[in-house]
């Protein structure tokens, strides 16, 4: 059950439509986790959080990693998994028909299917081998409700690419940059925006891009102020924080 | 001239209480940055980003520091500048006698005099050593016109100090974060709540602490995935990132 | 020959049932070390520490391996190989049939057949990832006499999952924590008990976790005291460690 | 209150002694931390962990540690401060006149006049120059209740120093070494002994040996897999492990 | 005698100006290197690089750092000195009475009185902190013959100030970016400009800063492909090879 | 249409040979850049640094490699991709089967058919296997119009292969450095010319190397003051800046 | 032809044996270096260093390393290449048949066939996976010249094994250490002798072993001062620098 | 008593001069440690050694350095202290005036009056700035017997500075190295000489020569394989190896 499933149950105790009684059992039905013997499955995610457990494959064997969104999927009525290799994708969607994989995004997923999904989340990505990335950060916000505009490739060494394009920033609310080798984009798009920029560098590089350390730097000492950092390649905390900052309400409801 | 002062220009100019020419006058008067020969003070800023640039001090002559803080705070209303030592602050001082001085953040500002400042932002900090960081991160808070809660030295080796007292989490739209050594409250705090937590690292520890940098590689890898980083002692940039978040427009309204 | 053995012969000695003579050439025949010419196996080991020397099979042939392996269950009754691969992990039990091969913990191992383990340690791990090196300590302490109690995926983004399990933790004499990305676990736990805590990090994450390093940092810099580390990885470390806390007894008795 | 002092209460209720009543009355005039505005003491901790908080003087004013001190002594009758400088010493000794300044180990503190100190704690340290680090060490191991043995200046280069008196170790549960430069001292203490060896990397050294880190991998990279790590110059966590371990009881009675 | 002393020497001979005999002993009076005792002076630099060599003052005593100065000097009839204290700029004006002290640089030079500075040299720097190190950059030039232009805090945060003043850029032959913070400013002038650019990064940071390995990593991880480095804060050597850029003549004449 | 067909069709319009009409149209359909959809191909680079994009193929899918270079072929005659693997190799020749693959350099490119190239630049690389990189270096030169000289193999431990061939390095404008493991060549290179210094760390060598870095910072901190560096193994950077100084034109002519 | 031809040819000239003419004929036949196109092989090491150039594998073609090998072995009667793989192997064998393959050391060499070995060079190794750089340097001294003793699998966990076997490390003139993981047997057998000791760090580990650094960390911080350090896994360094210590000759005879 | 007192010693003994008793008697006066309470210091050294153990003085009071300094001087005739301050100098020419301080390479000395040092050894260093590291090489080489040759400021950037007094390095059995910046140096006199190569980085640069640890990496990935490394400034061990490569002895005579 999640937040709304509670919050619908709450309204229809109050208009009397629900006794007490079977709120009270309705709600045990809903334990806070889950002991699956190998993993400790977080149901009140959702209540906490708003959104359910977002599932990390990697280290999981594909029989655990289907098992672990099975029990998501059976509760909270949606559900992510991340990182997902050939095996664990296929396990998946073994046990999940209705799961969709996005190869690009190395995702499966089973989204809410009538999901009108909000702006306001702008994604920008340096070159073409950062959409690894920056499929995971769009695939993320439309799991959690928000449908991100997209530029692609518009890394700094052609500045025109994106001065060209800013209106896209400008009608943002927040903007998620993605950029691997020296990841100066992220200081030239704080420069040009009045809203939170959520910086991902990537591991795309080589040499002393130190598998994305020196963008992850870069970012980290913008001079531009209105830049925060996510891990190398983290494209579920970008789309986590961004659909969070571009969501704007007070936590969760239920704690 | 800062966004409030152009859009009511404009509003005058489309009510006929102002002839263009004098607009575009008035408009030419405020350059997009100023030299100061040492200095190109950027006064486009608050058009863009909806605050006037915050003065970094280090590395800056006491007489270099107060004259751009001077130039910003004819052409904005309103100066931070931040970081300064004893002798910037006494020139500061002297050359803007109305500003103050806040020791412990290590800050000289010119705030809005009649700000109401409005609430929705948490600070929680780790010890009563990131208190400097802290307080930074408040000020600045402060300066951008939000009056953040502060839960204060509530580290998670006691941790029912924290969750005695999580409703001021509850009640946030954004929670900063404030810890030195290992940064662990960050992970705990975002596993709290469902809104984002901006984390920055503290430089407080010693030995393999590396000057912050174990505190910022736990924030980066934390496994809640709602928690975003500023660089090391980065008080001015989480304060920037949390209030942006707060306030939840799109950009500026003048490009 | 190891410590029980050469206490039973000095006992023995003591009693008349057994001639000086005699006992000297038994010992005599329990040489310090075997020279296998790739090996120098330390018989010895089991004297000063109490059990025999724990194998770590990277590095070596299948067939160095397993001799090794053979030459210590020969004299010690008992023998532990770690981080196994395929070959060895063949050609051990083709040398020696009565070997069990542990194939989540990459260990083989033929232990005491009657062994009754004693209760004291807790295994606390964060993530499903983790229970690789989980098992390693699991299986080194339970070659060592004990029988470790186990709480899995009780991660800080959701730290219900540990809190409301937390009988586990206050009924051990010493707590291993097994924890990747940011390893706050450590110091979670450690703030929660009064005995010794091992913390191993583990290599599960990405970018800037840098292979367990992050975890590393994490625990070394905790604000809990009581929290002591061992390498990236290193289940069997702490497995020997947590044991020999558990035993709580003055070194060997022969030296 | 402190563990002992709960005892005690509880077995008066039980003894009928007591009104529960009255006990509920002075339970809760034993709050779990007390809020100085600028820091949170944890006073449960004497409870969680068996001894009050240890304080850590660096980044704290003068009177702002002084302050948390006499909070702490006054609830649970002992103090241990340390890393305090010439000032904090100053303002601390001039608000609890009884305390004591160790300098060489740089701590302050008030611990039980009578106290019969247990022994089998020993320490090894391998240069005139770790002296600072081991004497931290010792002053929280009495704070702790033990009185430990101590082989000075024992470095390998001259590794006889260390065989001729290796008695001191036999006699031991568990041992802390304290070494700078390459650390080697903590294998061949583990390989000697059979008890858990708790390494205290030191930052003496220069070039290479990083303030330390040299030593630490040294230490976290043993071949004796009976040595765990604390922190560069951590000698409160060394102490605090090692008391505990030699302590050896489960957990705290009271949580 | 430098090139030009040689050269003009060369052609007396050819003009039957200077007998072969007289050329032969003045150009042995021009020896290789000398022998000062603490130093080996090497007055053929000025022969293979057209220049005598810069003397990098840290690490030597005033006196030594005098000594050598006035040794080139009168060997070369120039001499410049860089990154002097307060106690050996005195030795050396003390000892070259004509030398000239530029304090922001931190420089003593004695250049060519009646020098002719040639264009063609552009400078850009990222903040007013970072001006220490572009004076350097431009004393260097100057003291071999150019006369650079400098754009002055020009950093990306507001992109508009250098995109405003880019024909500076253009009309240059090779631009010398000098940055610390993140140093994105190198890849951003590098995209807009079809010459070489010499990134100086410089230690203007904090945290994560790294004391400028931030900016080195961005700037050799620059997208834009016409970006090279030199070493952090080294003035010097962005001068050097901005100038031998902007000469473009083949080595030196005489070898 | 590059550089060159711009000036032709000015001139075309100032000796009234074509429409000011015809011109607009022309140069309309030359726009700054192409959205592929998976990437934006900046064509204005050749306008701005006269030669057009590089493209880089490490993390393209072989289509969108060929795709890419078919698009810059159209528009600039010319095109250079490089670290191609087989697959990027077969598809980018399949789409232009004029290309050559030059399998040492890992490059596919288009040059000029009829290029007359310039002397000027000389390549000095340390052992075979750096032989890659500066084959790198040498097709990117090529295809920029220059014929570099090569001496192959000349590394520091038998310094006189080197100083036997000297008088390569004396007719040169630029020299680029190859060189992994120490990389001491680019400072005794450095020491020998009077002209720039280019030099390339490549990740020859193993341990301590650390994939380049030991080269990279031997070069970084060379005492020779006309060396500057790129990446590791980053031969097209070394190609570029090599020819930028080579050619000597102050930047673009049209912007 | 190496030193000792040389010297026999002059020797000759001074008995009258040989004419001026026919030496320097066949002096000059002997040039200082051969040009392979790929490489250009440094005939004159063996009379500068007293042995030919030892050829290091990794990163040249099989036909190249065979080439190379087959040129020196031509020139000075005997060859040694390293690190070869298995392709490499064969192609030179193929070209050499006389040539002789170490499996375990990974060289391939052609030794003088009737070397009388000279003692008083002894390898200490730590444990059984340090052995393949252990025979690397066996085989290094061999093709020296010399005849080493070899203490196998002797690491300071046990430190007894050692030190019962002491008498091989006092009859040497210098001892090569061999140890990866903490690589504390350097400082205690550099605390046991009176001899220098050259240590090579090896890369087994794991973790914060970082591939060896923390080992060669170790030794360069080694109490013990009468060590130095080679490369990680440079068992080819070590053996030459211990080869030309116990030889003890000054230089070379001809330069 | 020292090497040469025990040997005068036992041919007394069997020239029948000195009764076995008084021998015996003799020999246990001679202590192998001393227990100084805050040192052990080690006595046998000079046995196993050769040398007395050298002290090094940091972190040790002034007066613990001189009584040291005091206890080794009175048992072996000699004493060296290094990297003394000002404080410690004075302590000990306090307690012994017949010690001498040499203020450059920071030692106080008491050496052998009537040594007649023997040839062999030589000290190259690179630049003025390097001079204190090497005094101590010499201090250290004078101490154990030996004069060592010194070729002062000799660095790549003018190698003929180098070349042209090569003479030096080939009369020598061994040479010293000492260098900072990118210590290329090590190489190029690796490749000039047939013997072993000392090589002391030291922390001489700044940015990325990161206090020492470039020259270092250039000197542990030297192209010349005859190179061995000590830690950053560590002249006292480079001194100790190079006299002990000189005195090529077995071991010492006594164990």
């Amino acid at each position: 059950m999640d937040a709304r499933g509670i919050e619908a149950l709450l309204r229809a105790v109050r208009a009397g439509e629900l006794s007490v009684a079977d709120a009270t059992r309705r709600l045990k039905a809903s334990p806070p986790f889950a002991d699956l013997g190998f993993a400790t499955v977080d149901h009140h995610r959702v209540l906490r959080q708003g959104h359910p457990e977002i599932v990390f494959a990697p280290g999981k064997r594909p029989d655990q990693a289907a098992a672990i969104a099975r029990e998501i999927l059976d509760r909270a009525g949606r559900v992510l998994v991340t990182r997902v290799d050939g095996a664990q994708a296929r396990a998946i969607l073994d046990l999940i028909p209705e799961a969709e994989h996005q190869t690009t995004a190395r995702t499966v997923a089973v989204m809410e299917s009538d999901a009108e999904r909000a702006p306001g989340v702008a994604i920008v990505s340096a070159g073409t081998a950062d959409q690894r990335v920056a499929e995971e950060v769009r695939v993320t916000c439309r799991f959690l409700g928000f449908e991100p505009d997209w530029l692609v490739d518009v890394g700094v060494a052609g500045i025109h690419r994106l001065l060209d394009r800013q209106e896209v920033l400008h009608r943002a609310r927040v903007v998620v940059v993605v950029a691997g080798m020296e990841g100066a984009l992220a200081s030239v798009v704080g420069g040009l925006v009045g809203v939170p920029v959520v910086a991902v560098p990537t591991s795309v590089g080589y040499g002393t891009g130190l598998g994305g350390l020196a963008a992850l730097l870069s970012m980290l000492n913008s001079c531009a102020s209105n830049v925060c950092c996510v891990n190398i390649d983290n494209g579920v905390g970008a789309g986590v924080v961004a659909s969070l900052i571009r969501r704007n309400e007070p936590g969760s409801f239920f704690r």
